[in-house]
């Protein structure tokens, strides 16, 4: 049976898509809200593919999306007690209603609150309670997420990801009530005799203010709390723009989503994608062998996912040269040269960026550079791992020290030299820079100084003016007065060819206050050649050495790594970041013994 | 010898490449300005070639650009008297002069006026006089247009488009002293120990307010006085990106500057283009031949213009199918059938757009839909005749009567059916329509009404949603109680195998008090079949039999024009719009006698 939209997600054939300007609006100034991509896109391309979710068999065009939204939209008003500037909690994989969330929120005045999926029901808990998130729409596999019962005067909308498919999924049930909501505000204007120009998205105003906060994201937290990322309308917007057209998203693109959405609103891409009139591609789970029947079969064009990720892509049974060229944006840390090698001949192209939910996701963008063509895949490999320049609609991300480091948060900055060598700290300010860390004052002043933020990493500039991070402040390696970027001594060694992943971190030593400790994970061909390398065995004794020696071609001798240890897999966060603060706690807890 | 640009034009070493926020800025808003654009494209691409002048043998990179741009703007801010908000016109065709200004005049404070070069010196007068401007950079071949002796307390700086190969070029010296001014701030900024973080670009701060006025281009004003449409920072910005967007500008793209700059600031492509840091190709002359060459041997990739301009273009000798798709923009009217045809065979692909120097330029696109593929060109030519959709950042544009037709400015607007026949006013209003005419309340709130735009044109909307201009109010045929839109009869003449190009204006007529005159220019087969086909002639007769034929078979009877003139050629504006007012008022001219 071909499958039919419910009600709620059925456009009239007289459908307004425009958002109405509040009343005495000057004639030249629309506040900037993302939202207006949704209704663009269903005026222009009404019977495009907005939103494909093959894994539960439903679809919608953009005009069907548009009325779905409205619906919700509608739903979220009537919500009793519901006001502007609530926060409203989705914990949602990357199904359809965290998309529909992305949009109908907004459109209703509040805020979109993203839960991370991955997190503790404790750690939900204090999001939710955190926020004071008034309305939680929660998909029906992470129900475990919610306080039960859930904190007094919540309401909490659950969704069976049918799409209207099964008649109890209350979601839709949520839906048709706002459906019926916007079919009765259309009576009253019928009445008036003012037909479409108050029908529709008409009924729904644009924000009073684009600097009015539409998203609530937590950070991941690698210490203490998760904090709240509070982000504007007209940031939403101006990111949204910049990553459509930095990624070159057009209308025959084909957006595979791999990035979680829950994770900086999915970088703006919801938004993003939309603007460009795209097809969004929704999986529930970051499977391979999902991924690889979308990237077959389905016309991806572009997808979003850290170097751990591509790996997994890449080393799938299933994985093959595509027919066209695929875009992928990589973020967390750059591809390795073996990656970069693996990725291209699969014509997987990576684009290397690099930003935080402080900036809206990507911040900076590495350009490729014309010479790069005549170059060798280590080289290129190299080169890309530089973070670069700023995105369109970002100011420039500078490097910087305070004139006077006594008193930092008083003092003028000034730019390092640009020689690939000076060090300072990377600060950005600007349209994508976050408006502050929700009820959290004092943690806003740490990363917020004299109108610049500061994200805490550490950088140079080269000659061309592109920002490299040498690392994050903490993950420095300080031996015997030197400084050693972790970042870069993991780049080097990723090189060798029997290398797959690994990570290196501080270890205290005794001589040399620390030393760096490496992890390794063996690629196939590595673990053939050294089996399981266990410490003590003549084959990790071997190999040991001939990691340094690797190593100590290619960097400083205080910077090669001190310990090697192999192991099966890396610690990360759910967005696939290694998280250097686990292994450094091994340490840490060794000490306190 | 080859080109070596003057010490204004040179980047330093160490070139700091951002606008500075005013003190006391948050961190998390930047003023949208399009200046930014510029810094931004040399900062990151700063050996890419960034403008080319064929014609004079010389060109820029970003880098040398920004230096030579930055020069002109401490150049402008160094004139005795001049303070933010000044005007500074431009008398200049599409050399690198109006490209620096475009961005060196916006970065001094100061609100662009480029001035059309076609004006006779009355009218280049009454602009100067009215805009007030304190500044004229006027080109060395049009200082004719500029009053002798200039109004006192008015500076005049000559271009002799050298590039700084001239070394008697007085706007070369002018931005000589500029670069000594900048050195000179720089110096200041180094003994306070700042280096760069106080250079370069960084001495330039971004404006107060994105709202503020940063150009004022004059209306070509078919009837009456021009009138001086202001712009801001704000819509700029937007529109650029747009621009950039919908065109699919990139950094391989070569613009070629076919549009005159001084028209609605070059439909505000001199930021977009720069926006994509790609490549802007100046010719001085639109000359089909200088066209051809660039076409050939310079990787155009993307221009624009009128079709008027489309048919010298590809009836050329030089003509030839191109080894890739070049991109044309065309507005003014659709290309007929024909013209699309013959465009298509050598590779351009137009893209219809719609707009106004009141909305910056382009407001909708004629977006193309999946099934033109299986339509012949007639078709595709009728279908694409429509004006389309809004722009990404434009607002919805409208079609709609007043509720109240008896009191329109204090009505509310309902929309009309899109049933593709009900007709109505074209209104639109957001972040690129115009802020005002300057110095003229009188005309601002004739078009600017209830919080939206008027421009006066009428239209439908069809089921799809896209708007259709049916004529400019004016141009509307009234016969006998009917409307008829001179443009759709236009569109079904210039099917007639024999016409190159044809106009329909409304000529008094006894009994049904309007009926359509048309003038007709045959293209080379027409001309060999018909000869001057001269009134009264045998050739006439037949042709006007045919053509009425032609009528018959595609529109209603009272829609076939009564009148039919063979003509060498239609009176054209600067821009090529066909001047129905001239033709009109051969008639009233006639019925006064």
């Amino acid at each position: 049976m071909p499958y039919t939209p419910p009600r709620s997600s059925q456009p009239p054939a007289d459908f307004a898509l425009n958002l109405s300007p509040p009343p005495g609006s000057p004639h030249n100034r629309t506040e900037l809200t993302p939202v207006s991509f949704l209704t663009r896109a269903a005026l222009i391309a009404p019977n495009k593919l907005a939103i494909s979710h093959p894994e539960r068999g439903y679809q919608f065009t953009y005009a069907q999306w548009a009325a779905r939204v409205l619906s919700l939209t509608f739903a979220i008003q009537s919500v009793p007690g519901f006001k502007a500037g609530d926060r409203v909690a989705v914990i949602c994989p990357n199904a359809p209603l965290i998309a529909d969330a992305h949009f109908g929120i907004l459109a209703a005045g509040g805020i979109i609150t993203p839960v991370n999926v991955r997190n503790t029901p404790k750690e939900v808990e204090y999001v939710l309670q955190h926020s004071g998130s008034t309305i939680i729409l929660v998909d029906h596999q992470l129900t475990h997420l919610v306080p039960s019962p859930p904190p007094s005067g919540v309401a909490v909308v659950v969704s069976n990801d049918s799409g209207g498919q099964d008649p109890n999924d209350p979601y839709e049930a949520f839906l048709d009530r706002g459906y019926q909501a916007w079919q009765a505000a259309e009576e009253v204007q019928r009445k008036r005799g003012l037909g479409l120009s108050r029908s529709g998205w008409r009924l729904i105003t644009t924000p009073t203010s684009e600097e009015l906060p539409c998203a609530l994201c937590y950070t991941s937290g690698t210490t203490g709390r998760p904090k709240g990322v509070i982000t504007t309308h007209r940031g939403s917007y101006l990111a949204a723009i910049a990553g459509a057209f930095e990624a070159q998203f057009a209308a025959d693109t084909v957006y595979l989503w791999v990035l979680p959405m829950f994770h900086a609103c999915g970088w703006t891409y919801p938004w993003g994608v939309t603007a460009a009139m795209a097809t969004h591609v929704t999986i529930r789970k970051v499977d391979n062998d999902v991924i690889w029947d979308a990237l077959l079969n389905h016309g991806v064009t572009h997808y979003t996912g850290a170097p751990t990720v591509q790996i997994g892509i890449t080393n799938h049974p299933k994985a093959r040269k595509l027919d066209r060229i695929v875009k992928v944006s990589v973020a967390a840390s750059a591809p390795t040269a073996a990656l970069l090698a693996k990725m291209e001949s699969l014509n997987l192209h990576p684009v290397h960026v690099y930003g935080a939910t402080e900036t809206y996701g990507p911040f900076t963008r590495r350009y490729s550079e014309p010479h790069w063509v005549d170059l060798d895949v280590d080289e290129r490999a190299r080169l890309m791992a530089r973070q670069g320049h700023s995105f369109l609609v970002a100011d420039e991300c500078r490097v910087v020290r305070p004139v006077d480091p006594s008193r930092p948060e008083h003092s003028e900055l000034v730019d390092v030299a640009q020689d690939g060598k000076e060090a300072g700290e990377i600060v950005m300010r600007g349209n994508i820079a976050m408006k502050e860390y929700y009820k959290d004052p004092a943690a806003t002043s740490k990363i917020v100084i004299n109108g610049w933020l500061h994200l805490g990493d550490i950088a140079v500039r080269h000659p061309g003016g592109e920002i490299q991070i040498m690392d994050r402040g903490k993950d420095i390696i300080i031996s015997g007065g030197e400084n050693i970027s972790s970042l870069a001594v993991e780049q080097e060694l990723a090189a060798h060819p029997d290398i797959l992943e690994c990570c290196v971190v501080a270890r205290p030593h005794e001589k040399w206050g620390e030393r760096g400790q490496a992890y390794i994970v063996l690629n196939a061909e590595g673990a053939k050649k050294h089996g399981k390398a266990a410490p003590g065995t003549r084959e990790h004794e071997a190999l040991v050495a001939d990691l340094k020696k690797h190593c100590k071609s290619r960097m400083s001798g205080f910077a090669v790594p001190e310990w090697f240890d192999i192991v099966d897999e890396l610690p990360k966060t759910s967005t696939g970041k290694v998280q250097k603060n686990v292994l450094r706690a091994k340490f840490a807890a060794a000490a306190k013994l």
